[in-house]
C-alpha cells in the first residue's frame, strides 16, 4: 500500500444520504455536516471561519423524496406529523482524514446514525476520489485472473460453483467423496460455507489437506482443477498463516466473511495474498435490511473493491432472502461499474440457486462471463447426487444462453429434467 | 493469544435473539437454527442424523413478547395479521467454529439477518464459554491499569476528560495550546476525536509530538500527566506502528473505532499494545438503532471486552442521541458486569456531556470511581476557557458525590456556576 505525502491528498468524498426528520431539512442535513466534521453541539473556542472554511463538511444538496410510512426510529426529535424526507448530498474534505477506509468510515458512517435530529438515515452511496485508488490496490485477480486460475479463462458461461453442505460437520472421508464428485462432474468452483471456518475437531489445515489431495488427483484425470475457496476467516493473526497453508498446498483461492474481519482485516490479507481472495457478504443484512438506517450495498460493494475482495456475494435472483430480484439486479450491476475507473471484480449469485432459475437470472443480469453462480443445496439435493447437480446446472446454464428453454433441454439431459421436477415450482 | 487443542475445545454458546414471525414461531426458530449450522433450504445428501445430533444448533427457549408495532422489514413472509413476536435462545456447539470471535460472528449473526421468515430479527445477548476466556486475554489494563496510569490510582471519583474540538483542523500550534490549557487545569484524560486519524495536513506522528511535548512540560510543573488517547484508527497494517509511536513519545493510550477496525483489528492491536486501548463506538447505531434488527450493546460490549479494550464508549446519561436514560444506564451496567468472571473495563459516559448532569448522572450510575466522564463542548464552550470548564466538571463531579447540590456548589465555583448558567436548562 503506498500512503501519498500530505501535499497530494486533494479532493472530496460525496456521501448520499436518505434521511428523514421532523426538523427542517436542510437544518437536519447541516447537523450531520457538522456533527461529522469540524463541529460539536456547541460552538467552541478555536472554531474560527478559516478553519470552518478548510475542513467543514458541505451539504450539496438535498432533493426530497416520499416518505417511507414507517415509524421513525428511536429518539427522533419533533412531531413526526411534520416529517419529511430527502436525497442528501454531503461533500467531505479528504484532508481531513486521508485515503483511509477505517477513517473515512468514522466520518461519513460514524456517530451520524445516533443523531436525534433523524428519525431515518441510511447510507446509500459514496465517492472517493482518485487518491484512494492510488492507495488501495484492489483486486488482484478479479475476472480474468479468477477464470484463468480456474481453467476456463475465454469462456463465455458463468463459472459454475457450489458450497459444501451440509455447512458444517462432514468428516474428512466424507468431504473428500463429496469434492470428488464435485470435481469429476467438472465444476469450476467449490466453497467452504461461511459457517465452516477453523473447527478444533476437523481444523483448516487439515481440511486443506483433504480437499486438495482430492482435487489434484482428479485434475489427473480431468485436466483441469476446480478452484476451491478455503474459509480462512478468523482472527487477524492467522488471516496470513491461513492463507500461506492454502497457497503452500496449491490451493487456488481463499474466502473471508468480510463484516467478520472487517473492510481492514480484508485489506490486511490482500497485501499478504498470492491467490484470490473470495467476498463473503455474511451479516451484511444486519446494518442493511432496514429501509431506514444503516448503509446500503452499493456503499459495501465499493469499499469491498477498494480493499481488494476479487469475489463478491451479491445474493442472486429468486433467493431464499428477502431482497427482491430488482434489488439483487441493481447489487449485480453496481459490482459490474467500473470503479475509479477500474476494480473489476466477480458478482457472487448465491442464496437458494438451482438449474431451474437459469433462464430467469440470465434474463435478468446478461452476458454471464463474469459471474460466480453459487448452488448449494440446489446441487447437493439432486437426487441423482452432488455430481448429477452440477451436470443439470450446467445444461441449465447452457441452455438459457443460447436461447433453449430449460423444458426442451430436459428432454436430452434428464439431470437437468430430474433437477426441474424438483425446484421447477419454486416462486 | 493461546488456542487449545481440539480435545478441549467443548461447551455451547448461547444466542438470545427477539425475533417477529408470521410464520410459527417454534417454526420460524428453528429456521434459524437451521440456517446457521447443518442445515440449508432443503435436506442434501451426507446430513445424518448424527451429523445434525453432534452440530445442529438447538433452540432451546421461546418466550412471547407484546409485538413492536411496527411494520415487517422488507421481504417478509406471511401475513403480518398472523405476526408474533418472541425472545428465542439458540444454543451453539463451540466445536462448529471453536474460540475464535470472527467465526462465532459468522455463526450466531452471519446470513440470519436476511432470512425472510423473519420480519424482524434482533441479537440481543450471547453467551460464550471458558474457551473463549482462555482463548482472549481482554483487557490488559482495566480500571485500575488505567487509573494508574493517569495517576489517579485510588480515586473515588471519576476520571474527567475530553475530547479535543473542534473535532478536526486544529493547528500545532492551537492543539499545543489547548492541550497545555487542559493538563495546567489538571484534567485526568483527553482524547482525539474519532473524525481525527492520520489526516495528512498534520499526521499523527505529528500530533503525538506536540502534545507529549506540551503534556510532559506540564507534567514537571503540576506533577501529574493527564492520560491521552491518541486516535490510531487506521488499516491494520499501520495499527502496530502508530501504537508504537505513541508508545515510543511516553504516551500513556491509544484509542480506536472499534468498527471502523473490527473486532478483529481490535484484537490484533490487543496482541501488540503495551498501552490501554479506548474503545470508540462510532457506528454502533448502524446495527442497533433499529429495535427490529441487528445487535444490540449488550452483544457488542461483551465481544470488545473478549479482544481487548479497557474502555468502552457507553454513551451518557442526558446525551445528544437517541438513546434513553435508561438504555444508557442499562449499558453501564452491561459493561460493568463481569465476564467469564473478569474482563474489567472502563466504561466512558460521552456525548452531550457538562458539568450541569453530573448530579443527574451519579444518581443514576453510582459509585462513579470505575467511569471516566468525557465533556467535549461541555468544557471547551465554558465562556472561561476550557481550562476552566475542566474546573466546572470536576467541581460538579466533587459536590454530586459528596451529596451537595450543584447550585450551593456554585456559590463558591464561580466555574461552576458560570457552566450551570449555560448548561443548566438543558434537558
Amino acid at each position: 500500500m503506498h500512503r501519498p505525502d500530505g501535499g497530494s491528498v486533494s479532493g472530496n468524498v460525496l456521501a448520499t444520504y436518505e434521511i428523514a426528520t421532523a426538523l427542517p431539512l436542510e437544518k437536519a442535513a447541516a447537523v450531520i455536516a457538522g456533527e461529522q466534521s469540524s463541529g460539536t453541539f456547541v460552538a467552541v473556542a478555536r472554531e474560527s471561519a478559516e478553519l470552518k472554511a478548510r475542513h467543514a463538511a458541505v451539504v450539496r444538496s438535498v432533493d426530497e423524496l416520499p416518505l417511507s410510512g414507517r415509524p421513525p426510529l428511536p429518539g427522533a426529535v419533533g412531531d413526526w406529523a411534520d416529517a419529511r424526507r430527502a436525497r442528501i448530498v454531503v461533500e467531505f474534505p479528504v484532508h481531513n482524514f486521508g485515503p483511509s477506509v477505517p477513517n473515512l468510515l468514522a466520518a461519513v458512517a460514524g456517530n451520524l446514525f445516533e443523531l436525534r435530529e433523524l428519525g431515518e438515515l441510511r447510507l446509500v452511496d459514496l465517492e472517493v476520489p482518485d487518491v484512494f485508488g492510488t492507495t488501495y490496490a484492489g483486486p488482484a485477480f478479479g475476472v480474468e485472473g479468477t477464470k484463468a486460475l480456474a481453467g476456463k479463462a475465454g469462456a463465455t458461461g458463468p463459472l459454475i460453483g457450489t458450497i459444501v453442505k451440509p455447512s458444517v460437520g462432514l468428516g474428512p472421508e466424507e468431504l473428500a467423496e463429496l469434492v470428488e464428485e464435485l470435481a469429476m462432474a467438472g465444476i469450476d468452483f467449490i466453497k467452504d460455507d461461511e459457517l465452516q471456518g477453523n473447527p478444533p475437531g476437523f481444523p483448516l489445515a487439515d481440511r486443506v489437506h483433504v480437499v486438495m489431495d482430492v482435487l489434484k488427483r482428479a485434475a489427473d484425470r480431468t485436466g483441469r482443477m476446480p478452484m476451491y475457496a478455503f474459509n480462512i476467516t478468523d482472527d487477524i493473526s492467522h488471516l496470513a498463516s491461513n492463507h500461506d497453508l492454502v497457497r503452500a498446498a496449491g490451493g487456488t483461492c481463499v474466502m473471508v466473511v468480510i463484516n467478520a474481519v472487517g473492510f481492514a482485516g480484508v485489506q490486511y490479507l490482500r497485501e499478504r495474498a498470492e491467490l484470490p481472495i473470495h467476498g463473503h457478504r455474511a451479516m451484511f443484512g444486519a446494518f442493511a435490511r432496514s429501509p431506514q438506517l444503516g448503509i446500503a450495498f452499493r456503499v459495501f460493494q465499493k469499499l469491498a473493491r477498494l480493499v481488494g475482495v476479487d469475489h463478491l456475494h451479491t445474493n442472486g435472483i429468486a433467493n431464499k432472502f428477502y431482497e427482491t430480484d430488482d434489488e439483487v439486479g441493481a447489487s449485480i450491476t453496481d459490482v459490474r461499474t467500473p470503479l475509479l475507473g477500474g476494480y473489476h471484480v466477480v458478482p457472487v449469485l448465491s442464496s437458494g440457486q438451482t438449474p431451474a432459475i437459469a433462464d430467469r437470472t440470465y434474463a435478468r443480469v446478461g452476458d454471464p462471463s463474469d459471474l460466480l453462480v453459487l448452488a448449494g443445496g440446489g446441487i447437493h439435493a439432486h437426487p441423482g447426487g452432488s455430481g448429477a447437480g452440477v451436470t443439470a446446472m450446467r445444461e441449465a446454464w447452457d441452455a438459457a444462453v443460447t436461447g433453449e428453454a430449460l423444458t426442451a433441454r430436459a428432454e436430452r439431459s434428464p439431470e437437468l429434467a430430474a433437477s426441474l421436477a424438483q425446484f421447477g415450482d419454486r416462486p
